[in-house]
């Protein structure tokens, strides 16, 4: 290729990645790269000890390598892929991860492990792994927008399927690849692109961000020893952008590379639900706060965006799992107990008499007016009284980002029950200090049990 | 699901996986397995120090767990995974291996990596390593002709995609799964299910089989645990082949399952080239034995069916891997030489001014009659003599299948210079006593340096 041929959309990524630089970051940026990076490994502690990562753990243990890394929230170490795997699954399993407003991908789970345990190998400084973050959260996303929207309703799971392009574009980054390096890194990650959407409501799919994580990094590593791909991963005739989309956008790659940053439409998620009951829960806790303790509820109607009951319109709900999916139980349960937690989302908590009985008092209507953001939640009491809120941009949303304080409790909350509450707080506290820490692997070491 | 329901796609061949038997096996079918595993293995072993697998091992090494299991054809041992993942590789990488002549899925090389490592960390009879290759092919060749033609139009490299389902039922029948665990072993493979054309001409073509192996075996041992997948992994509405298909032929799943064998329509090439060059090769060798030694070449026609033109018509390759795709080296080196084997397509070989010369007098024309299997040579000489072969069904074809003889003598041809002579020739004896062998890692065993 002669080095004045424009250069294709997988070399043009390849070269930003490759020329990243934390320097050149603006505190914004890096604010956000830290809260990301901050919620989930938050995320993982919680769910680390999901019986997801039990099977998944006690399966692979056996062929596992030496101990290079942490798995988060647990006693154990493993090697660097392994580690990226179990943690990229712990990221996923409680559905209580980040999302990117705009291409809908969970950006962190992939990306985040792999550099986290790439640097408990191979010391780099933290402010080094939150630009390689950052950059990967760039990539991953914008390989998403290049197959949107018929990738997601083909059955595709990008958190999976562009996962895979942030972690190798993070880990080349912080193993310093070259540019040509990094297309490769790229290849390889397209050439083991995957996750179906058949698998949502199964351990498999917390796979995708997990085996995106370790097979990204495992591809930084490939192509740093050599081993090639082809020049046109992603763009190629049957590479990953026609292949795996019936309409590829391929302009949307490097449209405003390097002037917009994905991670400032990234969003996290209050509540421990699926995003879409967020502007009911919204509602719900803000009336609670206006009724009286003793108001005897008569009925409740809500007025949602028709996504809300395609997505999560499960009236009765059996398990915690269909309770993350179910806008009736999460509208309950938040005017009872004035939080949507995980607490909220056990098995128990979604049989209990209380809830059900409030559930069954639960009206929705779709008003396709509505934004995905908006919700009305209206009570009538008993007394003949009537309370309404409109919630116009729920918070979570890009709108009414969670304070930094929040996240900090959603952290501390997610470790509760998995580490020491010392231990919680010192993890927090590296993990938000990161961009000055000589060694990142002092934060990622710090979220061990 | 009442037990009365017609199982879906994924159980029936889950259910046939876990029932199926050794001892009900016709001996031509344990016969063609066998010889299909030790062909796979030579193919490996020839292909172990190929620099793509040298590069792929120092990336990986590190992080590799116990050394349980053999790298044919190296010193070094490692975790049943990683055995996995690198055996496959190599079984790829000369592009030597075998094909499956109705699905076109060179079917071994993601199969018989898997069984052999896990046969090293669990002990299993010979008979049950076959037994459990055989489901692992049949499974793997349904699950292509599932989702082909379209599948290999959009771009998708099947001995991947459909490669890592047969890994998960082989070693899933190895591992004595379930019925059920077998089903989510499936949907494990389904959500890892990947592998791109685009990777053709470069390394990351042969990480297909590999890592095929590597997860589908993977996803066996998730299963073995109780981690779940959808239960419709291959036929669901978001499954495999909706999504990786244009126009999937669910039908063809089922059709026949246990009354046909797929090894039976496996072929194995006698040269070291694209299979479509083959009826070329033969001819020329044919004309070789029937020409004077001394006989002065001045002009050489071949006709051929049109796809040998379209996929080996380099008139002028520079590099072995480039002459492996060019009919006009291959007749030129088939003549001067009597063989196709590796050494033929050396990068040296290729080069040299004796093969260069008489490939300038090769000429060929596509000819829409002539079947893949036939092609016609003609040869004129300086003294006026006109000499015409017509091969109507090459050697390696289905219809004139390579003798076990010809097999044994590619294997050991293929270990020359990686194994000593007697090893090779032990790796051989126990390879082919397999299904007599008490414990099938005696053969894995003897296949290291």
């Amino acid at each position: 290729m002669s080095t004045d041929s424009p250069p294709g959309i997988t070399r043009a990524l390849a070269r930003y990645v490759a020329a990243s630089d934390f320097r050149q970051l603006a505190p914004e940026v890096v604010r956000e790269g830290v809260r990301a990076i901050t919620h989930i490994v938050g995320c993982a502690i919680g769910g680390c000890r999901h019986e997801t990562i039990d099977r998944a753990w006690q399966a692979l243990a056996p062929f596992a390598g030496a101990p290079q890394a942490t798995l988060v929230g647990r006693l154990e170490r493993t090697d660097i892929l392994h580690a990226a795997l179990l943690n990229g699954i712990a990221s996923h399993v409680l559905d209580f991860d980040d999302t990117h407003s705009t291409s809908l991908v969970h950006p962190s789970g992939p990306v985040a492990p792999a550099v986290l345990a790439l640097a408990e190998w191979r010391p780099v400084s933290g402010a080094e792994l939150v630009n390689a973050f950052l950059v990967g959260v760039d990539v991953e996303c914008r390989v998403s927008d290049v197959v949107s929207p018929s990738h997601y309703d083909l059955g595709w799971h990008a958190t999976g399927t562009a996962g895979i392009f942030g972690a190798a574009a993070a880990s080349a980054r912080l193993l310093g690849l070259t540019e040509q390096q990094t297309v490769w890194a790229l290849g390889i990650a397209a050439t083991q692109s995957a996750g179906l959407r058949e698998m949502f409501g199964s351990m498999s799919k917390s796979l995708h961000p997990g085996r995106a994580a370790q097979n990204g990094l495992a591809a930084a590593l490939m192509a740093a020893q050599g081993y090639t791909s082809a020049e046109q991963g992603i763009e190629g005739k049957r590479g990953f952008a026609h292949v795996l989309s019936s309409k590829p956008n391929l302009e949307a790659a490097t449209r405003g590379l390097g002037e917009t940053r994905a991670i400032l439409d990234n969003t996290y998620k209050p509540f421990a639900c699926g995003l879409v009951i967020h502007p009911v829960i919204d509602g719900c806790l803000q009336l609670r706060r206006k009724l009286a303790p003793q108001a005897e509820i008569r009925r409740i109607d809500l007025r949602v965006n028709p996504l809300v009951l395609e997505l999560t319109g499960k009236p009765t709900p059996t398990t915690g799992l269909e309770g993350k999916f179910s806008v009736f139980h999460s509208a309950a349960v938040a005017l009872i107990d004035g939080m949507a937690g995980e607490k909220q989302y056990a098995d128990a908590r979604v049989r209990s008499a209380d809830v059900v009985a409030l559930r069954s008092l639960v009206k929705a209507t779709a008003d396709p007016k509505l934004r995905k953001e908006s919700a009305e939640v209206a009570i009538e009491c008993a007394d003949g009284s009537r309370h309404v809120v409109f919630v116009e941009d729920c918070v979570g949303s890009l709108a009414r980002p969670m304070t930094d304080a929040e996240m900090d409790a959603k952290f501390l909350a997610l470790c509760d029950g998995v580490l020491p509450a010392d231990k919680a707080a010192q993890a927090l506290t590296l993990l938000r200090r990161l961009p000055d820490l000589q060694d990142a692997a002092e934060a990622a070491c710090a979220c061990s049990a």
